[in-house]
């Protein structure tokens, strides 16, 4: 291993021999910590290349559980995002595309720091169970299309190893080190077809498009050189992502997002159908709907982005699926088979819902602004640390959320604010005034409000 | 720690408490293996600058026994060398010194791999005794001037820590690390002054002038830097140095070179005196005692190697104290005090050499020439792994080594050689005919020979 180590140090190309070596010993534990985290920090100078990438992710894949559904017939795809705040597409996913006939065998995980996780706001839902034989997983592809399950220890267990070690030696942001980490977690689901959403901005690690386009490149060719094909999508990711932050909230948004009427597929209509400009309201979710149409069309045609007509083909027949009220019905299909209590689930929401709206002076509070202007930006980092303060996340894993507290957005970037216009508001309940202040100090240095109406922001910043 | 790590994996300078904390914890345990391995990989890329070295080692020494000889008067000075073969300078430089009225407190360690080890050349000696306690070496210091002792576990265990990480974790060759390992032990001798002799060529550590600069040049300035003047001198390390190598040999031989008459003196005198031209036996050991004086000469004035003025009178004290047998009266008074049984090493030194001239087939191999022309190179490491391999040393630190293997050079650099003429010959007692193989196999790779004479070579090759 020390020579291994060397030959990284120098500058040299690992072989495939050394990496499952590397990765072997690493989940057997017969490789010590110290060799690990050394050759974890020469990879931090000197890269690996992308058969090295594929090789790495490849050995991480095959070091735990590996599932296997070529006994299901279709296409296996799945989507995966570097986490975001108010990110709830995934629960929109899963039932669109195996209500589109794709086989969506979706491992989810909790969310930590300023980001989300789709597991938590499943969670949310009484009696929705994230762990199931392989049998039975197989069993739901089957009949229902899909599943979204949580992680395991026995899934890539060499990643847990190299990201316990790299949390603690300063290794987290290698790229080649964060694309194994990835991909290998998503190469042990059996997958077909990849998806990835690199989210883009305040609210998400890769905070610049260089950053972003790097990891995108760097996750599609090492997937491709290791036998599955991905699209990623870069997207924008400074507001949080549709009306709602806050576990509850966030599935009750998703599951309102499939139904067949209402303002989320109005607004869809309205920007791929019509190209219609938004409306306020309407302006408020229409980076949620975007993004979420987009992934589900590069999900249902690997090749729709390469030509308007594909994408528009694709869509049409995405769009079939929803206004016929299929999507409602395999969202409801989806959670049912997975022991929610969908109806318990939706009375809850509509407690915190209307708590919100109450404008209760001990349970919500309402960030105004200052000011007259324009909201120009956010940053949504600031606003995620926020909601971990209040509850709603993990600062360390062992962490438990609540999934009662609630962020609502009620302007829109590029929204023309008079002063004292309500921004957000936040619901918790037995909020304390020292909960208040703080919200409204976070708020206060989130959100920029200029003079000039800011330029129409793109909301897909790249495709790769 | 992560924070430490981080800082140095981007370039940044570790403050005074960083290092102190790392050291610390690296010593105690408080830090984990795997943190610090990251870290020593991180500083093998980024590098240390001078005052991050000197607070590096300085910590080092401080995470240990310290020796306080405050009490003694006088200029406690030592000599430290990168590791050769054949090198019994400092066999000659304690006494030497000691009788010229400096304090010489020498923590010498064991050989590994083909350099060899001070300690193992007095282990010759029946009786010597390494381990004193600081009391005894204070009185030793006071009455006799010098002692050779042998490193414990509780000076710099720091360096022991980070020692044997680095052995497993390819960071072994990182100058900043090498720099603080060599000072950190000498600082815990509690010195006024250091000279180094960095040894550069085939039988060295450093195999090029530039290395051998760079480390010369960091040693200087960190030991300077943490408070301990330190002259470096670069000396050639191609041949092996002197007439002998292997233990007992070498200890004999340092001991014939005290004495007051004989080859050694009237070589130096031939050096640096009369300034002749060396006759073949002279010549034999011409690069030991030029070396050996020249380090001499840098502990007894620190200033000497500025004027030739300087050396001359430091010479001059030195050669005094050798020709009146002072030298070769302390050498006696010093082993006699560690309890070393001189005549019976004497008896046991005449027993090898008698073997050696015996050249009885089962005890001795002779390598000779196979051509004629000139010895023009020679590659010690080559000749140091052989007595390695013949017992004379050790791979690993727990090896048990032969005081009696000895290795004779019978032909020095420039030789004009006759095909059939002796150029080195061994001593092993029931040497195998696979060993003869051996060394003649080693002898034949080791020797150049060369048509053309080759051009005089310096000792002496920089001084820093």
């Amino acid at each position: 291993v020390n020579e291994i180590i060397a030959r990284k140090k120098a500058g040299k190309k690992l072989s495939a021999e050394d990496i499952q070596k590397f990765v072997a010993g690493a989940t057997t534990g017969d490789i010590p910590d110290y060799q690990i985290s050394a050759l974890l920090m020469a990879i931090c100078f000197r890269g690996m290349d992308i058969t090295e990438r594929a090789l790495l992710t490849q050995a991480m894949a095959k070091s735990g559980r590996q599932f296997n559904f070529d006994r299901v017939p279709g296409l296996k795809v799945d989507k995966h995002s570097t986490g975001g705040v108010g990110d709830k597409t995934s629960l929109v996913l899963a039932p669109w595309l195996a209500a589109a006939g794709r086989k969506i065998p979706m491992i989810s995980g909790r969310g930590l720091g300023f980001t989300g996780g789709t597991l938590d706001k499943l969670a949310a839902i009484p009696g929705y169970s994230i762990e199931y034989s392989e049998a039975s997983l197989t069993t739901m592809l089957l009949d229902v299309g899909c599943f979204v399950i949580g992680q395991t220890a026995d899934i890539a267990p060499a990643d847990k190893k190299l990201y316990a070690l790299r949390d603690v030696t300063a290794t987290v942001d290698e790229i080649s080190l964060i694309t194994a980490s990835i991909l290998s977690k998503k190469l042990a689901e059996g997958l077909d077809e990849l998806v990835m959403d690199v989210k883009c901005g305040s609210g998400a690690f890769m905070q610049n498009l260089r950053q972003a386009r790097e990891l995108a490149a760097s996750i599609a060719a090492t997937a491709k050189s290791a036998g599955v094909h991905t699209t990623c999508l870069i997207t924008a990711m400074d507001f949080p992502l549709g009306r709602f932050t806050g576990n509850t909230a966030e599935t009750h948004e998703a599951y309102e997002f499939c139904k067949p009427e209402g303002k989320y597929i109005e607004t869809a209509r309205a920007i791929f159908v019509d190209k219609r400009r938004l409306t306020a309201e309407q302006a408020l979710i229409g980076p949620l709907v975007e993004i979420t149409c987009e992934l589900a069309i590069a999900m249902y045609d690997a090749h729709a982005g390469k030509s308007a007509k594909a994408k528009q083909v694709a869509f049409a027949d995405l769009l079939a699926i929803w206004s016929s009220g299929a999507l409602e019905r395999q969202f409801a299909r989806w959670v049912e088979t997975q022991h929610g209590d969908l109806p318990a689930f939706e009375r809850k929401a509509s407690e915190i819902l209307s708590g919100l709206q109450s404008n209760s002076a001990t349970e919500t509070h309402t960030f105004i602004s200052p000011r007259e202007g324009y909201l120009t930006a956010c940053n949504s980092m600031q606003l995620g640390n926020l909601m971990v303060d209040l509850g709603a996340g993990r600062k360390k894993s062992t962490d438990i959320v609540s999934d009662e507290v609630t962020l609502e957005m009620l302007a829109a970037r590029g929204t023309q604010l008079r002063k004292g216009q309500p921004i957000m508001r936040v619901y918790k309940k037995e909020m304390s005034p020292e909960q208040k202040k703080q919200i409204d100090a976070v708020a206060a240095m989130a959100f920029a409000i200029g003079r000039a109406r800011p330029k129409a922001a793109k909301n897909i910043l790249a495709r790769i």
